[in-house]
């Protein structure tokens, strides 16, 4: 897709010929900062920020080529906006709002300056999304391929804080959106990329819209916390889901030492999702269940809260907490009890 | 150096045996929380911080294996050490106290898990040293070489910040401790490296014990942002010394609008780094001006301060700064001007 950017001598700025400062400054006079609470952003030794009276939150996540991602299905716009959202989605998991990010970048010969605004483009459209001012960081060499390591930074009133650990017995299981859409979507992109790869045919994602959007270009579920906040439901517990609800639900009950019941027939499965699966001989509640990437919001509330999110589209109550004796089960649609496991995605993916 | 840890399989642990979150359990049970400001370290969505009323700094620093380092002569404890160290020295150079740090790490399946365990016990002790808390990060697998992303996190009030664009006419240039001596201590682990490539002789580091410290093992200057707070002297401009003298006194003069003068005879070279040199057929002056990597701080003060610092055996004057119109120079030892220009480290040793 961007295969221009990589080769065509006519268009391609090598960034030696940038430098490294060259390349900050280049970088820097596209950032203006927005955030009041943003004091001095890049060009110091470090950002400053004003906390104005709040807690910080912060958080890293690091995507690196070949593991995280694939630049031949991966646009490196999209690639940059998700590198952000993914660290974002990890504040408002703490029910905090994001201001800042720092990115740290390591590139290889092989990207022109133009592969570099691509992505930092894709990354300044999420800052602008998502309200965020990019603040510092750091850009060097790399022997191979592209590294980045995002910092996100977060304020929070300290009684607004939600821990991960804060879940009790008998509360509801709650979860945002719907599920295993991103890792269907990878499951095309991967397959149109092996047929690409033997037969030269153009990749088929006719219909697949929605799950390959959820796997490019995810989305961090801000207008959840927004909506929370005026349900007045605050979370006993909250987690973002990276690595599939499963893992994610076990992290809560461990975190507050109780057992999780979560029923199959409750898992919020977009139909294009669910047809997917079917098509690739795959068990839709185990996409579900372990799929990952689908930056959704778990979280739990007292059974009193019911009543405020009964029946609200973007919430699904997937399961309760137990005590923790009870441990941690799927109940399935017959009711029988099924040990719940944290395959992850990487265990999941050697599966499939 | 560390050839056992990634060869003898007596002593090895695959990371795979631990997994990811077997991986973050392992760290997060050897590191304590010191600071009263770290509300919540390693082990939710986010870290959590209280400001207490502070403004708050932030820097990343990316390490590349191959690019920052070569684990043929660095050991992983040091590079642990140095991968804080650099990132501190930032927080410092805003006249801040560093207060928390996140480490995103990537690592291919050569690293059995004892190597992490060696880095982390170097980024665990310079953490204990410097009195700042491992509050997060990401750990991540990598197809090739090892990459350290640090972010570092400081307390300052607002009216101790001191940023680069402070200085004023007239005002001296002020830098700590000495020069180019982990730049020579690179030329010679760099040279014992070939000749052990070549002959198979072991090292040769007899005698260069200072600079070899100064290179694999560097510290940020906590004693000189005291020493300054005990004289009472608030610098009006400051920056760490990561990419040489000449470099970084640019960054001061052109952030501030001015221009600067140094002079040859002024600038402290350890006498070790000065003999190395002369072995190696360079110029002392060119690899104090343009050596890196020594983490010294630079700073400017006003002329009233002088006698306060006077005769400091940690602080030298090096120069003064100009109106822009002066330019930037060097003055050598006949008072003959030079053009100062920043080649940097990566220049210079393409040069060397």
């Amino acid at each position: 897709m961007s295969d221009n950017l990589f080769q065509d001598p006519s268009t391609r700025t090598e960034l030696s010929s940038l430098g490294e400062f060259g390349l900050i400054e280049r970088l820097a006079s596209r950032i203006q900062l927005g955030q009041p609470t943003s004091v001095k952003g890049i060009g110091d030794d470090a950002a400053v920020i004003d906390p104005v009276g709040l807690h910080q939150v912060v958080t890293t996540d690091m995507l690196v080529e070949g593991v995280h991602f694939d630049l031949s299905y991966m646009p490196l716009k999209h690639l940059g906006y998700k590198a952000i959202v993914v660290n974002l989605s990890d504040v408002y998991a703490m029910n905090a709002e994001p201001r800042q990010v720092t990115v740290a970048l390591a590139l290889s010969n092989r990207f022109p300056v133009e592969a570099v605004d691509e992505l930092y483009e894709g990354m300044l459209l999420a800052c602008k999304n998502y309200g965020v001012d990019l603040v510092g960081g750091d850009t060097c060499s790399s022997r191979s391929g592209l590294v980045i390591s995002v910092t996100a930074i977060g304020a929070v009133r300290p009684e607004d804080i939600v821990y991960r650990n804060g879940a009790k017995d008998n509360e509801l299981l709650v979860v945002s959106g719907d599920l295993g859409g991103a890792f269907m979507g990878l499951q095309i992109l991967e397959r149109e990329k092996a047929v690409f790869t033997e037969t030269g045919a153009q990749p088929d994602l006719e219909g697949h819209d929605y799950i390959i959007e959820r796997q490019l270009k995810p989305e961090a579920r801000r207008d959840i916390i927004t909506l929370l906040r005026s349900l007045e439901v605050k979370p006993t517990s909250m987690i973002d889901i990276s690595d599939g609800l499963a893992s994610e639900a076990l992290h809560i009950a461990r975190a507050s030492g109780l057992g999780v019941r979560i029923y199959d027939d409750k898992l919020p499965i977009d139909p294009t999702t669910y047809q997917t699966a079917r098509d690739f001989n795959l068990d839709p509640t185990t996409c579900a269940l372990n799929g990952g990437e689908d930056y959704e919001l778990l979280f739990t509330i007292a059974q009193s809260d019911h009543e405020k999110i009964k029946g609200n589209p973007s919430l699904t109550i997937v399961g309760h907490m137990t005590d923790a004796a009870s441990g941690y089960s799927l109940v399935d649609k017959q009711g029988g009890l099924h040990q719940l496991t944290a395959q992850g995605w990487d265990a999941f993916l050697k599966r499939g």
